[in-house]
């Protein structure tokens, strides 16, 4: 059964409100067997206030044993079947940057890279050069002229930019040149459907003449291209929820994919406090609110326990603020887990919580994994939160007679 | 996967006998955040008793988030994919007093209703003509002929009546007349595919008609369209799980769906105790027994706590005759919830449970809402429970070697 779709055939439009915090990489692990995870270490007063009042759950984003990544793991949260809509990383960090994909478009993701004499890479982020250096850089590209192909070149941060090709007729099936090593050249892209012959045609030419106008270069004077994608033909919320939705995020990737399903993006904070500036400030003129929280991830990337429980701290301290909206239906999540302990996105479940007048109850006394496992919501898939969304908030009609 | 198919190849015969017994909108909520639902509130000895012999578990009935109407809500208990068999509500309705579908027909509720001198709808339901008035009513619309069909009109009760047509050809997709609002004329049908042209052809000669013959009378001068719907298209409990199947019901609705399953309705009952009476003596005839009780749902709907609670106590009460016939599985559940204090359906799980000699046991020592989210069926989907209960029952077989 396709839920979604199930759900878009109910839904009923209301007056109603829907907030969804996810703190990134949310969900952790103990350090040593037996220990508390970085959120149950956390002092989240305000979290286990909610936890009292409404329903918890543990969350799998994509499937049991599966580590997401951002891009499914926030498609998951926003309802759509992650194994089904695939986002090439080339179009989702076009979107981050603001740029409107169109269905004639394949965005590539490239880093500049150094090359030695012989041609093969020393660096692979060409020093991790700083944006004020790199982006001219990017832009010199836009130099570059392919006969029948709009060219786009768009910087993102430090050693990161994007390109994206024009054209009818233009496949997304291109490999990677980065060979994700030093001391070889960058790899021949191939071109793995008929599809994408014209693709990687247009590409070695881009390659070609962007290898010339870097040529002089200290650092930056080679290019990587990887993540090749086109446009991923997904329905936006507004046509399967019936819901107007902002997305309040500091980062791009974030941004870009709250775009693909069709969220306007809201405001340009820099931190979480301005995140709910933003989201007070727009609070009457959205029916859904994706709020994002990076730093959750990082600490957890960085292996850093106390500094994830620090972040969490400081994630919790911003509830109250929240409340005070009195939103319909409250919902505090993440996209995955990132435990310190292995510095990485985890398959493990992601401890999720529901606050609305309509919800049941449940024996949950706080916030965290191991008192999610016994909550009213059970042990579901992430693709369930959107209509259990949209259910408490009066959205869904009922199914059959 | 599809558990049904699976089922249906492992199905072993014995003279095992299964109970479902069946407190519609058994479900419920608290009134105040962190208060006991209906099912907590009342007394009820007997379910308690079960419970701390069985397991329980919570039960969604289409899947998260989503509301089932009483069609899909029973079709999921029975074990058939409620969004795989759409049953129309003209052919539930049809089924429900005892019309047996063919493939050649399709069905229609239909109402009576009040016009102006205008045509205009000023009662939609015929001011709820009582049903002595339009039983006769509706006999008198069997003078309706048209060339090359088959009309069949059946009262159902107050303002309600089914027509059914049969002829070849005649498909079941279009639009219902009733405009749902007063002070316009009824709607225009619509064929919706070209299927259904015929139809739409038929029902109309079928208005104009009747349009006559109702035209001198006080309060039901008119009529109303609505749920055209050709027979679903449904394997019968014999042949998916080889049971000889009874069903024990007060209402049109629920005889009717359990008739479309291939359930053969027994008795005449009009309370739970005569619906028990009827299971005391049917129970050597069947293997298996679908016992329907209404009024758990009827106060929900009506908003009023307390008298479902009460009504959740009468349930209770008749449990002990129950089991004095010593069923080899019996399964106390709802098709879903309604909570009184949503006045309708909703999406929350509904509790369940299972005793049989070989369940396993759980720390269940009530039977609730809160006490089943820890119980062994732990949180399901309505159609695992038809294979649960057969396999408690011993008749399915080893899937593979």
């Amino acid at each position: 059964m396709d839920i979604q779709e199930l759900v878009r055939g109910l839904k009923t439009p209301n007056d109603s409100k829907i907030v969804m915090l996810v703190a990134d990489g949310l969900g952790g692990l103990p350090l040593e067997p037996g220990g508390a995870t970085e959120l149950e270490t956390a002092k989240t007063p305000h979290l286990d206030a909610l936890a009292r009042r409404g329903v918890c759950g543990s969350m799998y984003p994509i499937a049991r044993g599966v580590t997401p990544g951002s891009g499914p793991g926030h498609l998951g949260l926003f309802g759509y079947d992650p194994v089904k809509y695939l986002i090439g990383r080339g179009a989702l960090e076009a979107t981050g940057v603001g740029f409107k994909l169109t269905d004639a478009d394949v965005a590539v993701r490239c880093n500049f890279c150094t090359l030695d004499a012989k041609g093969n890479i020393t660096d692979r982020r060409a020093g991790r050069i700083p944006t004020e250096k790199s982006a001219p850089l990017a832009a010199k590209l836009r130099q570059v002229k392919i006969s029948g192909v709009e060219v786009f070149v768009e910087p993102v941060k430090e050693h990161r930019f994007v390109v994206v090709f024009r054209a009818r007729g233009l496949g997304g099936n291109v490999t990677d040149t980065d060979p994700q090593c030093t001391g070889t050249p960058p790899l021949e892209p191939v071109a793995l459907d008929s599809n994408s012959r014209k693709t990687l045609e247009v590409a070695k030419q881009f390659l070609e003449q962007a290898g010339g106008l870097l040529a002089g270069e200290p650092k930056a004077n080679g290019l990587t291209m990887r993540g090749f994608s086109a446009k991923p033909d997904v329905p936006t919320y507004e046509e399967v929820y019936g819901l107007r939705a902002a997305a309040i995020a500091v980062y791009p990737m974030y941004k870009g994919l709250a775009q693909l399903v069709g969220m306007e993006i809201v405001g340009e904070p820099n931190t979480l406090e301005e995140e709910i500036d933003v989201l007070e400030q727009a609070f009457n003129e959205y029916d859904f609110f994706f709020v994002h929280f990076k730093y959750t991830d990082s600490r957890g990337e960085d292996g850093d326990f106390d500094a994830k429980v620090t972040m969490t701290e400081a994630f919790d301290a911003v509830v109250p603020r929240v409340e005070a909206l009195r939103p319909t239906v409250l919902i505090v999540t993440g996209d995955h887990s990132t435990p310190a302990k292995l510095r990485s996105h985890s398959w493990h479940p992601v401890p999720t919580l529901l606050v609305a007048d309509d919800s049941r109850g449940d024996p949950c006394e706080v916030f965290g994994e191991t008192a999610a496992l016994g909550g009213a919501l059970g042990h579901f898939s992430a693709v369930e939160l959107m209509p259990l969304a949209l259910a408490h908030a009066g959205r869904l009609g009922k199914f059959g007679a």
